[in-house]
């Protein structure tokens, strides 16, 4: 099969495809993504792209607006690879609208009160409004320590610390101001130093940057520290997925490219700064004006941002370079606020439980309640914790990216066109489904592949094992993956071909959600609970606003337990990082909870292994763990 | 008067000089100095040097070596600017040996037993090895916290902390050293923070830098802080000279040029990393194996240095930005060791009284001592410290650069071809002379000149005010600036020229001492305390190791006490700088001892001003100061 070379400009990223592939799917190979609302027919004008080198042969442009035309642009969805090219995607060509959870209203922290009832609202960074004493010729005290002495006199902060940039600032801000000075200081643990110096009393708060860096997808929020709010929130593909949509194929990828570890870190800062560039700008806030940023990430993902190596997180016995990382200033990791500001990662517990759940926990309170609490966060991992005040236990549970997609025929991330609902008739297992954005079906996301298994469960379309049944229906049909079953035709469809559910689609959803389940049913074995202890579930991460809780024990991923004991908690890594920057001591607090987890290791014993074999089935080989299921 | 430039490489800088100027006088007026051991007279061809643009003329070469000659250089004394030029000068041409106090043998640090004896030997920076324990299934505890538990218990470290570079070299460095290990840490107050780390057992120590920042000279120390070993010296001229010669002057070229700040700093960076890269070449150290640099230096040199604005320093009321600067690591200034090394400054006293003044009083430890003490740092300017373990007053009598040679007709800097002794006989008035490195003399030296002043006066040349009497000398003789005494001819001096001291001259060195006496009256007075009462007087800097007590008390620089009371300490601001590196206690003790020392600003009030004129005759108005020169 003859393969060309295709490069994306900006951003410089070369992929390989087959003759013939379209411009549109070459892109998102390079994990690019481009308007497409038309599903690729050619009918939008949306997918306009310029092709800088290489011939994009004859392109039929009659739907491009004339000022596109004008530019020589073409659209990327009629553009067929039949030579190595060279493609810039203008900005408003690109995807950005997409489903990448910010956090909801409803969440934790959108109640403001549950953490802050408990604990002062101290923030990470604030700023200081000083009046100096005019030095004259009996008091020739120098700037710093006239500075010191006021900030102790009208504060109460001993032995301050200052950067030597804001040192540099300080003897001309004085006498601008006066001896009128705002001073913006970081206070962690029980250091307080100053990073930036203005003359005068400043109008404007101390700002922060909370981040989420996600396996796949990266948030900011941008806070005001003075009032406590959230200002704008930003949420973008974390660039490293060109390299690996998983977090070993990454690992590998640091380990088998020349500075490959460079690249990883690269892009994930890149993919910040793209985001704090935007927030910015939007919110007319200046890059000095940023004087701290919280980050919360899985453990592999905190090494890539670090440039730690991470490589013996794959090997056993899955050894981490570090669970805390120590604060380092934004200029050594290259992120585009304050040179000085200071980057604060939440702990990790460990190899494959990041400072994403000790953030988690941290915003849902679970440490802090005397109710026993389940967390599941379904990301591209699948992560567990289990506990109340008195004791924490947590596990991963390689779930795998089936519900973000991957390894799905036609699986997609949560974005427009996705199907995140459907519905089949039992009697003419004829389907209903609804997309993101309610535009043309192009894929099914988690949320619908949930749906898909529960629907075609009760259909009747497959059994237990997840086996199709030779039933009459056209919509069953042998395809080259084996049986399928068709949710879409492709005349109905975005993408111009038949949207199915494979057999093998099924076993890899099974194992999925069977190994989530396995994950619940070890942690709770291994303490001697019963599943009915547990007083509530929290589901967090991107997935978790989206699922359907009534078809999630239906399928068997998740516990049978009353509805109302479930509840969606959103994106609490972000919540948890924002946490931290609002109040001092959530970092403290997190560093304890973060140790004093204990971390199951599901891989040592037969304990979840034998779990997990019995969860491989709708919903499982042992029914009497669903006893509303056999009432039904 | 024509002017031709002239650049210098690769320094790059350049001067402008008159026409017909030699190129060795270009060369020193760009602040580099050109080997001239026969004075630049054409004939010993060291001053070999590179024409690479402009036209030298028809050169005498004759004296050069043969390979010199083949690559085309000239002798620089044979060249006259008769045009724009640039001047490569190479390494063997350049002037390095020069008479810089690099500290003797007799100073308080050589003695090694008076600071230790109260002190613990504890080094800033130590090398730390360990054996971990093997991670297994059983324990997946990460390598940082690993590492963190070991020093806990093999060395009772708390909380150690680590540069995110060091955790970046940390699981590499365990696998390869099969759980083995050395790192590198730094201990400043209560932190400890670990900078490098090695695989296995290290069988090197850690090194440390003590830089002696002087305003002419700058002095590095490498130390081995396994052994608290002085392992070598290097010392050269501070590159900031051509861009003045004093304090002020170099204040207000950052002021008036462009960037001058940037400059100057970068001069300063320059000469450290110079002296630097000269030691770690010579004794084989990595600047990997630098983790610690403590620098001392005046006020204005440290602002410098940091880059930290030094206007208000010398204006009314002169307030220094900071007198104690954060610790920053050395890649945030550019200096050539571990990027990730701890650059620890000596706390200022004030605008005038630097850190190298702390050192001194910490070196000799005037702070512990019970006898009143009188210290004296003459280098560029003269700082003056006096008191006891009770109390500790300080004061700058700009005494100027007059004993550094600076505005005086021959006056030079103390190095080869400097007269630094000199006797007249009364009666003949004919002059005996010595000179450092027993070359042809060029010029005086600081000692030379205090000698001459005492040597004039004892032969009656001269009279208390340091008017030349008119005497039957060939010697003396009417000059473009008055009167002169020639102390050597021309066809005996190095430089071609006569050597003589002028009228004006005179003056100059009786400004300076009487500053210098004055200071020392000012102090006294000020806490009504006779002469009599102190105890030792202490001299320190790179003029102290050169000068004659008996003299300087007969021509009234130094006041006339027992020459028994008087002691050389050399350069005690590097001893101070290598203190704090061996004994971490030594850096707290230097804050609290700066912190509390009085300082005297002598512009206020007329009480100065009053001694000093008193105090510009030979030896004073007030003969009764002096009674052991009545007596003779």
């Amino acid at each position: 099969m003859t393969e060309y070379s295709v490069t994306i400009l900006p951003e410089n990223i070369t992929v390989h495809v087959p003759r013939g592939t379209n411009l549109l799917m070459a892109a998102k190979k390079a994990g690019v993504y481009i308007e497409s609302p038309c599903g690729g027919n050619g009918t939008c004008g949306k997918c306009a792209v310029k092709v800088v080198e290489g011939d994009p042969g004859a392109v039929d442009v009659s739907h491009l607006p004339d000022e596109l035309k004008e530019m020589g642009l073409v659209p990327a969805c009629n553009v067929k690879v039949n030579n190595d090219m060279i493609v810039e995607v203008p900005g408003f060509s690109r995807l950005t609208k997409h489903k990448v959870v910010l956090g909801t209203r409803k969440t934790r922290f959108g109640r403001e009160n549950d953490y802050f009832s408990f604990n002062p609202f101290n923030p990470l960074a604030q700023k200081y409004y000083l009046q100096l004493e005019k030095p004259g010729s009996d008091d020739c005290i120098n700037d710093l320590d006239r500075l010191k002495t006021a900030i102790y006199k009208k504060y109460g902060i001993e032995n301050v610390e200052i950067r030597l940039s804001a040192l540099r600032q300080l003897p001309q801000a004085l006498r601008l101001g006066i001896w009128e000075i705002t001073v913006t200081a970081v206070s962690i643990g029980k250091r307080t130093e100053i990073i930036r110096v203005e003359p005068g009393k400043s109008s404007r708060p101390a700002y922060g940057m909370a981040v989420d860096i996600g396996t796949t997808t990266v948030v900011v929020n941008l806070l005001d520290l003075e009032k406590g709010s959230i200002i704008g929130r930003s949420g973008t593909y974390n660039k490293q997925s060109v390299y690996g949509s998983d977090v070993i194929s990454r690992i590998i990828y640091s380990e088998e490219n020349s500075d490959g570890a460079g690249l990883l870190q690269k892009a994930v800062i890149s993919t910040i700064n793209q985001l704090t560039d935007e927030l910015l700008e939007t919110y007319s806030v200046k890059k000095d004006e940023i004087p701290v940023m919280v980050c919360a990430g899985n453990t592999v993902m905190m090494h890539l941002l670090m440039k730690v190596p991470a490589s013996y997180l794959r090997l056993e016995p899955y050894v981490p370079g570090a669970v805390s990382f120590p604060e380092v200033k934004a200029a050594e990791l290259g992120l585009s606020v304050n040179p000085d500001a200071s980057v604060v990662t939440l702990p990790s517990i460990a190899s494959y439980v990041g400072g994403d759940i000790t953030a988690g926990v941290l915003a849902t309170l679970i440490n802090r309640s005397d109710k026993l609490t389940l967390f599941i966060d379904v990301g591209t991992n699948g992560e567990l914790v289990l506990g109340n005040s008195d004791w924490l236990v947590t596990c991963s549970c390689s779930a795998g990216p089936a519900f973000e997609g991957s390894g799905i025929s036609c699986g997609m991330r949560a974005m427009d066109g996705a199907i995140d609902w459907i519905d089949i008739d039992s009697k003419t297992l004829e389907v209903s489904c609804r997309t993101i954005g309610d535009t043309k079906p192009q894929g099914i996301c988690g949320s619908g592949l949930i749906y898909s298994l529960s629907e075609m469960m009760d259909a009747g379309i497959i059994d237990r094992a997840g086996q199709i049944l030779s039933q009459k229906s056209s919509r069953l049909r042998e395809g080259p993956g084996g049986t399928e079953y068709v949710l879409v035709y492709a005349e109905d469809s975005g993408s111009g071909q038949d949207i199915v559910i494979t057999e093998g689609d099924i076993k890899n959803l099974l194992r999925a959600k069977g190994a989530i389940f396995a994950g619940i049913r070890t942690m709770l074995q291994q303490l001697q609970l019963d599943v009915d202890y547990i007083d509530r579930v929290y589901i967090a991460g991107g997935f978790g606003n989206y699922i359907n809780i009534t078809d999630a024990i239906n399928i068997g991923m998740l516990p049978d337990l009353p509805a109302e004991k479930y509840e969606y908690v959103g994106n609490s890594s972000i919540q948890g990082a924002m946490l931290v920057l609002l109040c001092r001591e959530a970092l403290l607090e997190a560093e304890e909870l973060a140790s004093r987890m204990t971390y199951i290791e599901l891989s040592v014993g037969n304990l979840f292994m034998d779990e997990f074999i019995s969860a491989v089935f709708i919903p499982h080989t042992d029914l009497s763990l669903f006893p509303s299921l056999i009432k039904e």
